[in-house]
């Protein structure tokens, strides 16, 4: 049995020692150094290379890195009737939730203001509301989305969520669907964005969407940097209709040397680190899949290919 | 029935409309308009005069218009035998667990790193532990330290807190007493003051209790600038004993001009706002332990002068 790992971003280092440990039988091939392709039942991967998927013709099953999969699903050539699972790994979620809860906190405790006035060595008391007073929206309404609206409201914050379809979580306030969009923004003045990456996600943090929230309203993305029409976002913090925007994730990235997010004063940027891979947590999942999959049972958190996530 | 409104930082009116429109009867007289200091009943301070208290020879009750009394019981003419209130408001309770989960979050996810790589156009991923694997220490076993407690253990903190007698808590795992001081810092990487100024607890953030914290621990202090040697922190700082300290409070304030804290690469300056006092809230609550006393029932978070708290 053996599985292509495959990461533009992340080292095999990480991946294998925790792989073969737990599954000795499992044959790690870290590409380029495949072997024969045909004998690849398996594939683990980060952005792999338009073609790499569609040259394995013994594929069983296409393993992603992370918890979205639009970095497999944009390959031209993906083959078709492979089945897909996405990773969701609690140890992951959990960090997402730490970035988005301490993100909220940041715009909602006026930090960058605060940091702003320590640097001019200024000390004056901002009016300050409490969690319970602020209204968070999350696009996003799967795993990460829920945990953490319900983080947020633990702390007090006002939180709703949308999703594509309707759900019902208890405790949680739900939008769907074009028609619940404009809502869920109107009502919400830190807006935190959680969705995969899809035809129908990509550039939805966009100037009309900016124009439905609150003046003043704030932005955290920590999906995908597809979501986000950048120039509208600049556009909206230059008239005052946003007042911050959190990014984690970005169109191209790295970011580029000499792009206006580096230095806004109204924009936090992270490198792509609010929910990095765990390999000690995430191997377990995956070779859970794998044995799923031997045993002719259901996958975990496989993928609608139609749907794209 | 008169009260005498005396901050040496809050605006009375701020307060004047919210106490007269709930108690119609009762007289509220800003200094230093007071009128004949015979017929003041109440006093609702903050830093006042030393002596003023003592000049007014009716005073039935002295109520803070903060959570510590520090700044009452430093008055060397306070009037004995007047019973003294702390102002205990849920509102501000949640205020400061937002601020201190904003920046023991801050500090856990590397904050200041990142703000650091932003500035120099650094794309850089940093190893980071997730919050279950982060030890939290919070000197301060009261409302304020057992709030914050349950909700950094929400986040998945590892919390214990420390304080002057044992206290069992469910679900909080406690230090006490002068021998449990060093058991506290010994497993803390991020500590929290939250404690209240006392003559024990006057200093207790310094060279020593640094010299007992893992190495390249960080600091919180959200409870007041005496319980600091500023020093020792410079001097933990520099010889990276601590990597990283958040200040909301000092020993001077306004923090003055020119102070190394302003421009220091690894302080967070804040300029007392973790929890301001919130009248909407506080007034009932003050209200309340006047119309407690006049009918000679047991006030509400009376202070214990010999204890200072």
């Amino acid at each position: 049995m053996a599985l292509l790992f495959r990461s533009s971003i992340d080292s095999e280092a990480r991946w294998k020692p925790q792989l073969t440990r737990l599954m000795p039988e499992l044959q790690v091939r870290i590409w380029p150094e495949i072997g024969d392709p045909a004998e690849i039942d398996y594939a683990l991967v980060w952005r792999p290379e338009p073609g790499l998927l569609a040259s394995l013709p013994k594929l069983k099953l296409i393993l992603s890195l992370g918890a979205g999969v639009d970095h497999i699903l944009c390959d031209p050539e993906l083959p078709s009737g492979v089945p897909i699972a996405r990773l969701v790994d609690p140890y992951m979620t959990d960090a997402m939730s730490e970035y988005i809860v301490l993100q909220v906190l940041r715009l909602h405790r006026q930090d960058l203001d605060y940091r702003a006035q320590q640097q001019a060595e200024i000390w004056r008391e901002l009016d300050q509301k409490n969690a319970v007073e602020r209204t968070v929206g999350i696009l996003g309404f799967g795993e990460l989305g829920q945990d953490a609206a319900h983080k947020l409201t633990q702390l007090g914050f006002d939180v709703a969520l949308w999703g594509r379809h309707p759900r019902s979580v208890e405790g949680l306030l739900g939008f769907h669907g074009s028609a619940g969009l404009p809502a869920l923004l109107a009502r919400t003045q830190i807006l935190v964005c959680l969705l995969p990456l899809t035809g129908e996600t990509a550039g939805i943090l966009n100037a009309r969407a900016f124009s439905m929230l609150p003046n003043g309203a704030a932005l955290v993305n920590a999906a995908r940097g597809g979501h986000l029409v950048e120039e509208d976002l600049l556009d909206a913090l230059a008239r005052g209709r946003l007042s911050a925007a959190v990014l984690d994730v970005f169109r191209d990235e790295p970011l580029p040397a000499g792009h206006p997010f580096w230095h806004h004063p109204r924009i936090i940027v992270t490198p792509h680190v609010a929910a990095a891979t765990h390999p000690p947590t995430a191997a377990p999942i995956i070779l859970e899949n794998i044995r799923r999959f031997e045993q002719g049972r259901a996958l975990l958190h496989q993928v609608d290919v139609a749907r794209g996530y």
